[in-house]
């Protein structure tokens, strides 16, 4: 099997003249070394992340010039002469930080995230390590598949990575982001109850559909952490949040939350920062975890959890191509999507 | 409020009589002391373990005579003067190690069984420590609430007690016993994949409405532990296993166990003594753990599963009364049943 | 055996008029209920929390007037009809919270402190109820034993509570007060590698006799967080931190500690608050967590630990008695101690 | 750096024809892939796996020819062109199971161990994946480190790899045998009490030397396991026991076991089959886990253990050379040794 010698990429040039940094150009289609795999990227989704990176608004580690973004999937075409676990024609999909393998993040893990240190997935062809990619689940599409990378990872993280998740317990997620839609997802079929806040009456709609159990207006109720306490049995509080960041949402999730109950915060991906005392917390003897995407250990539970439980991605509708890429990036910060933003590659 | 002074109960008089040990008799209303609670008891169900102490076949301890029976629910009627937790009126559900608050099983704590070591169910009145009984959840009646005190608990001991199923994982159920069928109930409410077993296309079919992803017919596959662990995504194996005991069905578990899989072995409840090599396990190198029920903090985030999920326990048909219990104990001895026997008080 | 009816016991009788708000008073000698325990105390200890709750500092729920401190430790002297788990003669210390008995902190648990809503150990005869109190190390006095109830559970619960502190992990202590040489001393037994600090060249050698493997001078050298880092293998920062709060400590903490390490704060009992923004420890991807003292559950392991190494807590040379106490809240304050305030009952 | 192009190596011929099987020969000097690594090995140990393998009697997958023994310690001499991990000079020690990085041990784990799979460390080269190996502990010697390999990491996987052993808590230990007394060595630096048991009164005075708090002549007392049992706080009995085989043990094991205390099997290594029945282990409530040495996570955890706690493993005083290699295996089988059989490569 032959590949072109090149391809198209978008490469992120620059962090300091804005989205302009991110150019369409020319590419060498990689050669695989020994315990490494060709991908044919088919889908890939973008994140915030993906959108600051230009604009000099990311926080952590970047090796510029690089290609753009972290969420792909796609087929396997060729495989390095040591590589045992993947075979040609194989689905699979990438993993965020390519050395986070398995147990905590670590300094070194943390620099080896694709679209930022490493070449990412807006472009046809890439060589991975054999232990950088996942089966994608039979039940999804490629652009399916990608949108689990970042968002999805982080949200089953929060929910997985310091306590365990049982079923009866309360979620509370924050929004229609995509890592708040996947928590929303993933606790349902993790049989736990789910409220979730939104500012818009379609919205909220959308989300029951999801299954949120209840959902409350932050705008109409800006008590709302109050309202969401007093939601759960005995009035306790919420087991897990996920706080996405923003003007006083921390003073809310700390209003919210149980005693010893975890506030996953992933809002710093999204360069929000809430303001609040960190002494709130304290009082409220709970736990608050950053949160910076997750292993392959983990994906490949949260991978078989989306299949055993046909669990279908939000995506936005309006799915993009390699070509109109860049109006992707402009139609996500403008912020008209609903769900994730898809490409097809 | 007044009570009578005296009430019907059924009393296991000894354990040498067989079934005849079981009595129908009179005995006082108890008065609760400070720390504890009156309940007028409207439900109850009957386990393996109720018929065979009668039979001197159980292996826990005894101090006979006891009122028989663990598993009941009702309201409460009075309370001591030191009570703060529950008052008049609140619905709950018994405790089966009454001295089992949390954390693992003790020799202490299991000197503590209702129906064995303290007055058991079968009976309109019982006095119980406050923290001796749970909250019964809203969607469920006295006699569902009971079924769930025993099997149930049981069954949450095994999915949740050593190592935490997850969405996504693997667990094989064995039969249609109680304990199995809230394995499967609970498996699914929680994400995972069951492979489940009977020997009936009857049940089989009962089987698949509560969930089941797969069923194999153990009469006509003999070599089933194969066939589960072929049933797995990458053949690994499977995560959880309820083992209820029986002519060679540890064999077939160990066939059927994914590497530091864990097998839940519940069977001793029933007397079956599996005569396979404990070796076969370590070359597995997986892990056999017995469970006996199962504590009160477990039981609280049971039921907050129950009710969260709405999951309906499944009850035999016919219901039984006060009256009738001498009549459910042959029902159940008879294996006329499917699903738990219940008794309404 | 008969006891007086009356006792001498120091009185929290106001939380706005400073520490005259403390007062030696006549107060009766309890009669135990039925499933409580007449306990004869020998020996307290004080805590800075003990401090400030007749100044109007502390955080948490109050109900006052109320015998003040939550240390205590002495002999069962009588037990009521139900008791079964003590006899007397026992030698028993007290539960913080009475309440929590178990499992993470909760709302309803934190309203049960001795010397805050509960009557606590600056008396001769303290009624409670049985398992609200634990069995003292044969290797301990009175003292030295009520010394752990606040400062050693807080910080057992610290290394213990939330991730599993291992042989060979790191753990930073900040100072020489009471929750930070338990640390100290707990890490050594448990074979960790302990990175301390202070601002004393005799501090520093009393916590190289304790058993710190590196002592840092924060005055000398400001940048500690940076220094302590430096000093783990592979520079990966600190498993363990007790943060106990003060200017800038939270700051240099976030320097020091690993990926996804965890920051037990539990200087909130202080009163102190650190004035760091939250976002910083987002960046580490690291846990915050509000510590508050811990369950029976707990303190019978930590007491396991102690008894098992002997462990020997660090107590001020001078120990003051119930006559003296005003002079041993007096002595505290002006920080004159170093190690644990004893009071002989 | 150039190396000789043939080195001596002992390779294991045959599973069929006992000791004779194994044979010194020459062979290839490997040169490493890009994603590997060079060792010059300067140090090795034998565990009884080694001596059974020849001779037929080893349970877990081999592939033969392969260069015999998995203990191995040396220097980096030689790094491929992706190696990022280590670089010449780096003092290395091997992991057992290549494939075993983290995580519970898998199917396809168990199918790289050195010496049975892989070819082995009884040669003066060998070539390795760069996660094949871990950073040798600074206060050991080569073949100290060696011997931590199998014998260590089992021992470390059985304290904490299913339930984590805290200190305070009590660990029983089975005779003399490396992974005895790596346990024993564990325990006590992570605080525990240890309950060892021999036959011989030489061996007690070595137990009690390396720190055991009580030793048992299992001959004296052949109801060891009660004994052991009583030698507990409230004789609850033993957190951890490890089980290594032989006639009767695991009855007594059973006896001295806790509620829920976890008893690890690791005498399949050695091909022992304990007769008793599985039944006793439920009625005990206890849990039985296989274990299979341990992943590389858990053996750097191990690494640092030892070096903080500068724990210098046993090994028996008449070390051998790659010429004397046979006569360790002799010796070894005439159970002449104390303490791991060391090899000067």
């Amino acid at each position: 099997m032959s590949f072109p010698s090149t391809q198209k990429q978008w490469t992120i040039k620059s962090a300091d003249r804005g989205i302009d940094g991110l150019v369409l150009e020319s590419g060498p289609v990689p050669t695989p070394g020994e315990g490494e795999v060709l991908v044919r990227l088919h889908g890939a989704s973008l994140n915030y992340r993906d959108l600051i990176i230009p604009r000099g608004m990311y926080r952590f580690p970047l090796d510029l010039p690089v290609v753009a973004a972290s969420d792909g999937a796609g087929e396997v075409v060729a495989v390095g002469s040591k590589i045992t676990k993947w075979k040609k024609g194989d689905r699979v999909t990438t993993l965020f930080n390519q050395a986070h393998q398995y147990g905590p993040m670590t300094a070194e893990a943390s620099k080896s995230g694709l679209g930022g240190v490493l070449d990412g997935t807006l472009r046809q062809y890439g060589a991975f390590r054999q232990d950088g990619l996942v089966k994608t689940p039979d039940n999804l599409s490629d652009v399916e598949s990608a949108t689990l990378v970042c968002a999805g990872l982080t949200s089953w993280n929060a929910l997985y990575g310091l306590k365990t998740l049982l079923p009866g317990q309360t979620v509370l997620v924050q929004g229609t982001g995509g890592v708040s839609m996947f928590a929303l997802q993933f606790a349902k079929a993790a049989g736990a109850r789910v409220i979730a806040t939104t500012s818009s009456a379609d919205k909220a709609e959308k989300l029951k559909q999801l299954g949120a159990d209840h959902v409350i207006n932050y705008r109409e109720d800006p008590n709302w952490g109050e309202t969401a306490r007093k939601l759960t049995p005995g009035e306790v509080g919420v087991d897990h949040i996920i706080e996405v960041g923003g003007e006083g949402t921390l003073t809310q999730s700390l209003k919210a939350v149980k005693f010893e109950g975890v506030i996953s915060v992933i809002g710093f991906l999204a360069g929000a920062e809430p303001k609040d005392s960190i002494m709130e917390a304290l009082t409220r003897v709970c736990t608050i975890r950053g949160v910076y995407v997750g292993s392959r250990a983990q994906m490949e539970d949260m991978m078989a959890a989306v299949e055993v439980n046909k669990i279908r991605p939000v995506v936005d509708e309006q799915v993009f191509t390699l070509e109109t890429v860049r109006e992707a990036y402009d139609y996500m910060w403008a912020q008209k999507h609903f769900g994730k933003v898809g490409i097809k590659i």
